[in-house]
């Protein structure tokens, strides 16, 4: 039996941007020691830590320096070097969610390959191993216009992903290995988290509903729960737990869905980690999705994912006209209205969509708190000090 | 208008202990640097912070110096020189609590005294500059036993109380001043916070109900809300505010009140911070207690104070039997309950009804909450590694 409570016992986690540093408000709460280790000096976990250091979480070296200084071995974003992770695992080091896990998601070709073969409806697609094979491909007719452009390794928030409707934009595209989506007529795109703990243990989130940003291609509004009948919400989460059963993930398991004009489910991507479409459970839910992440790694009784009441987060990212250092402008305006709890990432320098914060809605009526979002949205604005 | 959010705005929190460290969850997720002073340096709250320093609380040159780094000072703890928080206040910086705040609540006597000429209907006392004047009165019938002897200053969970029952019990008493007061056949304790900002916005929590451990004179539970009538909670509430506006306090204050078989209410103490009795707020109101705290000394608006559910507090405290390393013995057991969330202090030594961490139970219906709070209390066990 180990003790994690004020003990030596110490996890460790790749990565220092918001996510880990909303992971160490729970280690925190349970007085777990942790050690980060982010490229940036300047990370948002840097702080609320026991130990941070510098160091590429793509380098191989210097994820097995920090792998052994740990006992638990977490990550809060999937660019990391698996090599290291299989290595450290060999040694007998507890990694989670596995390095195997790790490599069927964080290459997109990899993993749709991966839903192809168990069987899991999703889009379909073909792989391309450069930009000229795909240009081929589309000179031939094999591929049809419009279609949905996605690099296999790299993509976030919205990069790496390109709706192409015509051959110019072909010319704009990187010369990277790629995939070819078929555009989905959807009606909503939903997600749901999977739980599951080193035992085998397995809780699920209530679907959400998410509502995207129409030029920046990323998440504007979550819902939770989302505004689908009962019959189709029960089928998103038994996918969801189909494809969590596949991945035998340990940790979080991320699960984005379309749902089509006929009431088909097909899985988008996943993420094996706390996710943005999860950030509504900080005030909303019995267990917030990052003390969940912790009890699922580190083999404790998973937490109830029941809701406390409705909530709508709404992502703060940086105005398209504004860098440089950031002003949170009417922060004071939404904080006035109930329910209303802003969260800041703790970067100084905005950017163009980039993501500084959230934004919680909690009430006990869906469309008000959505309507509150809205006004939220209007209210707040991620400038720059100077512009 | 101050920016205080990823801004270079310094907020001073002199203390580190718990409430210091519940307090820089809410600053992370604000993202406001904070300045953290304690004498111990592994004080719960050195991690967290952007800065921490190791310095006396009384020390008047360590708090002016401390003082003159932020921008806003507050404090945790009521042990602190008020001497260098006035003169801070001179020079201009801004401290909340204020000093006069302070200085009205740090010294029980002058407490009392305060209540007496603002006539805040309180338990009838006599003042006493030493113990010897005490047992005179005593012997000379001028104070009937048995009494409640409270030292007039340094008193802190359930240290510097005692129920006098017989002479003997007197000679054991610390040579101070002291306060005697009249023994309040009470049917219950309850106590509400109010919160006040720096333009005077005022919000008051729900009253609570707390249940006191019989040997260790510490609260055992507490409940929110209080299992009162409506009339009983209305007065209490009013009463609370009245108390408020008396010290005219920035930031918190929790109102300790005794409810009596005549269902009067008198007021027993008060804390000018955040309380244990609103240790609930974490998980069960809209706005915790740490964060209005912050909202009132920043004098950004108010939360609400409303409950999002009914909730049961269980402090943890060190076992009577232990001493040493701390191990939180079934504390998985009480994870795999529904609605219910350990936090944990992160002090490595227990000690004799020590502090340790609460827990906080969540559920719909309060009784069911207050039923889970007793099997918590009798699953958790904090205990010392070797023994």
């Amino acid at each position: 039996m180990t003790h994690y409570f004020s003990s030596d016992f110490k996890l460790g986690i790749l990565g220092g941007g918001q996510l880990g540093k909303m992971l160490l408000y729970d280690t925190r709460k349970f007085d777990i020691q942790t050690y980060v280790m982010d490229a940036n000096p300047e990370a948002p976990s840097r702080l609320a830590c026991n130990h941070f250091e510098v160091g590429s979480l793509m380098d191989y070296d210097a994820v097995m320096a920090f792998g052994k200084k740990v006992d638990v071995l977490t990550f809060e974003i999937e660019s990391v070097n698996v090599k290291a992770l299989e290595d450290l695992e060999a040694l007998g080091k507890k990694v989670y969610p596995s390095a195997a896990t790790l490599q069927k998601i964080q290459n997109k070709a990899v993993q749709k390959k991966f839903y192809e073969s168990s069987h899991i409806p999703t889009a379909d697609f073909d792989l391309f191993s450069d930009l000229k094979r795909l240009k081929e491909a589309v000179s031939e007719g094999n591929i049809k216009l419009p279609f949905v452009w996605k690099s296999s390794i790299g993509g976030y928030d919205g990069k790496g992903v390109s709706v192409i409707k015509s051959r110019e934009q072909l010319s704009q595209l990187p010369d990277v290995e790629c995939i070819a989506e078929a555009l989905v007529d959807f009606k909503t795109e939903i997600a749901v988290i999977v739980s599951r703990s080193v035992s085998g243990e397995i809780k699920t989130y209530p679907v959400v509903e998410m509502e995207f940003h129409p030029e920046a291609n990323q998440v504007e509004y979550v819902l939770c729960p989302a505004r689908i009948d009962e019959t189709l919400a029960k089928k998103a989460r038994e996918l969801a737990q189909l494809v969590s059963s596949k991945f035998e993930h340990v940790g979080l398991l991320a699960i984005e869905m379309f749902v089509t004009q006929s009431d088909d489910v097909l899985v988008n991507e996943v993420a094996p980690r706390p996710h943005n479409s999860g950030h509504f459970s900080i005030e909303g839910s019995f267990t917030n999705q990052f003390e969940q992440h912790l009890r699922a790694i580190l083999d404790l009784p998973l937490g109830s994912t029941e809701s406390k009441s409705h909530s709508v987060m709404v992502n703060l990212v940086g105005d398209e006209k504004h860098t440089g250092e950031v002003v949170y402008e009417g922060i004071e305006d939404i904080m006035a209205m109930p329910g209303v709890t802003p969260h800041i990432y703790g970067k100084r320098e905005t950017r163009p969509f980039r993501k500084m914060g959230h934004v919680n809605i909690i009430h006990a009526d869906l469309s008000e708190a959505r309507a509150i979002a809205e006004v939220v949205k209007s209210k707040i604005k991620v400038i720059s000090k100077t512009s």
